[in-house]
């Protein structure tokens, strides 16, 4: 991440950037759209001034390759010599060729050139782009590109020189991307897995005071995608303890924290004590609760057993026994909904929502029943095929196999991934009162990165 | 939304649902998977049952159409003398039919009973549904379809009575609202369309009091994209209490609340004395943040003048003149990042973001050139398209006629709906400081439709 110190940048901070650089460099003085004609001639003059576009590898021979790519100036630059590591390496008209470790790079120049984070093209301390990428001359080329060991360097018509690390280049593009794992892989689980599992515990004390136990709860969330909390003080303070140790919380409409009992305060569902399926909460919402905090206040009486189901098992037995039903409930939007005499909010968007590029990962599942409004974002030659999948899909949910049942104690606070792992309740008797709140999954994930669980 | 008060279900709060009744009512003890085939046996067996699957309509006599549709038991059941607002109404193996006020709707019967309102299908209280949608016979067929001038009535082989008015089925199914208009029309606007309207203003005490301004101020803010409230006090307080006014704030790692100068406090460019180029703000967040309240609380110096661009004014050029840009835009999901020491947030959406269904309204700008991380969501085939799409949009954001300068004056609040309008700010010389606070899309737009403002 290469932060600097503000010290290091001591005429950066009151400066009003000039538009003259020919990578065309971030300033607002935009009222007057010419900029971006002058710019275009400007790298247009640069590249008439170069003398010779000579290909320059820091290696010493060439290599001999075939390739199918267009020609750039009717002759490819083939080279050989180039780092082991680096199979293939091509220079054509709009992009460079790059085999490394077997991911097949392609590099468009304006990509190059926008994602340059050398010199002036990124502001260190912010890590905010200053290329304006926008007025990068869309027939930019290199006048020079050269290869090492670990780097790619490029210089640009106007003089400038960018630098890429190759495994820089492996983590931050579609195709590089296609070799690459996560540092955590979740471990998608059934009862069986899950059996053979340690418990996801960490106890309260060590977690409020211990950066090693944050680390090991944020590690068992994203791994199993729930995790406890244990021996914490039955009180409010206690349970607001657990979930602002790992970021500021998500309020609604609920408020910032909420505490339900079976006495239909609000108009949902989870304010009686009925019997609850296995379900994603806030799916009324545009995004969304990332991560769930429940704590057990109190119950005398019998039932209200928590469940809890790996949606993203489900998901993945679905994509595995019916693709075309993953591919309908990944792809269709739809909407959902919470209706109070104040309050009308409607959420939207696919039942199995993955990660663009190139791995297609699952990033959220949106499973409520109760809360589905109206499918009116499917044509109706679709909506047979839409229910399908979602019977499916339930089938998997709701296999006995599926369902993992905690009987919760005062003091034992559960935090769910609510992205991945739907949870539901047993009915219940007697006074039963569980408290608890939303946190907002990006803050959740920052947290893993900074502490480098992920 | 027939919210009825809860006196009128004594019985439902601590009942759990049966599962018996044929449509597969909700209820949570799901751990038995053979209940799904239970339920379609009995579905089945009620068919057998029905001695003959009359087709009763209200109206006397038939009417005669023609229909490439597949036949439902070899002859389609056809109609005549429907009410005169039906135009054609076809009864066929897996839906209906119905061309109502030119719309041709097509009612799969999954749908149907999966969204009927009447009876134990849905929880009146809470607008829950209670029927479980995967347990519908994926066969289901009505034993009885009738028609009148403003509902269509259907009798289920369990018997359950199902009844939907046709103006419902026009707001609620895909083809339906093709033909339906927003009950707010956006302004989207350039700075002659914008001259030549009323100033978007409410005035801050009446605003406090008065729904009627309350509904003024978000009418303003959805028909333009901004509205302002004026004569407030200079104050954190009344800041806090214009935003409050519409809904809770949404807190993110910058506090509930934020007050920023040109100190670099935080890793970004609004906290510096640079111009900035107008952009939408966190689209470093999974969700940007939906309304942006700024009060400029004090300035002396020069300079700092707010820009204000229609984002969907610009999007809907794009769709007109490069409509292939458009696409990409509009469909491909890029990263955008934000860096601290102790943060790293990632943001993942489409720059244009379209409404799910037939109307492919805008619903999202994001657009933030300092903030867009790696581009590694599209194969590199599609990267020189989606730049060409990015200028040609950027043309459009930047061209002077897009262009709203404002000179904001202590007490003047502005509010910009971030989803949609784009700020920026020129550069400034002095000691400037702005506050302000983020509200959630979802709890604006409830209000709005609370207020009856959509």
């Amino acid at each position: 991440m290469h932060l600097r110190s503000l010290a290091s940048f001591p005429g950066r901070i009151s400066q009003t950037l000039s538009r003259s650089n020919s990578a065309g460099l971030l300033t607002a003085q935009s009222t007057h759209a010419q900029n971006i004609q002058t710019f275009t001639k400007k790298v247009k003059h640069a590249q008439l001034l170069t003398p010779s576009r000579s290909v320059n590898f820091r290696s010493t021979s060439l290599l001999s390759t075939s390739s199918h790519v267009k020609s750039r100036s009717q002759t490819e630059k083939k080279t050989t010599g180039v780092p082991a590591s680096v199979t293939k390496f091509l220079e054509c008209e709009d992009h460079l060729q790059l085999e490394y470790k077997g991911a097949k790079l392609k590099l468009n120049y304006v990509w190059l050139r926008d994602h340059c984070r050398t010199g002036d093209s990124i502001n260190h301390l912010t890590q905010q782009r200053m290329v304006d990428s926008a007025l990068i001359d869309p027939n930019i080329q290199p006048v020079n590109v050269a290869i090492d060991e670990g780097t790619l360097s490029i210089t640009w018509p106007d003089g400038h020189q960018s630098e890429y690390d190759l495994e820089w280049l492996l983590s931050n593009t579609y195709e590089g991307k296609q070799h690459l794992q996560g540092t955590l892989e979740p471990l998608l689980w059934n009862l069986e897995t899950l059996s053979a599992s340690p418990s996801p515990s960490v106890s309260y004390q060590d977690y409020l005071t211990d950066d090693g136990q944050l680390s090991k709860l944020l590690h068992n969330l994203l791994k199993y995608g729930f995790a406890f909390v244990e021996e914490a003080p039955v009180t409010v303070e206690a349970t607001l303890a657990v979930a602002e140790r790992i970021s500021q919380i998500r309020e609604t409409f609920f408020g910032r924290f909420w505490c339900f009992t079976s006495d239909l305060e609000r108009h949902d569902t989870a304010y009686t004590a009925e019997a609850l399926g296995a379900h994603t909460d806030t799916t009324y919402l545009n995004e969304p609760a990332g991560v769930q905090v429940f704590h057990k206040m109190e119950h005398v009486g019998e039932g209200g057993d928590t469940l809890l189901v790996d949606g993203f098992h489900a998901a993945e037995r679905l994509r595995q026994e019916d693709p075309e039903g993953f591919a309908i409930l990944s792809s269709v939007s739809v909407p959902h909904h919470y209706l109070e005499p104040t309050i009308h909010t409607t959420g939207v968007g696919p039942v199995l929502e993955l990660e663009p590029g190139p791995c297609k990962e699952l990033k959220l599942i949106r499973y409520n029943m109760h809360d589905r409004a109206c499918l009116d974002t499917v044509p109706m030659e679709d909506v047979s095929r839409w229910y399908s999948a979602l019977r499916n899909l339930t089938r998997y949910i709701r296999d006995p196999a599926s369902e993992y049942w905690v009987t919760l104690q005062p003091g034992r606070i559960l935090l769910t991934y609510n992205w991945r792992v739907l949870h539901g309740r047993s009915a219940f008797t007697g006074r039963r009162r569980v408290a608890g709140c939303y946190l907002p999954r990006d803050d959740v994930i920052s947290r893993a990165r900074v502490l480098k669980v992920i």
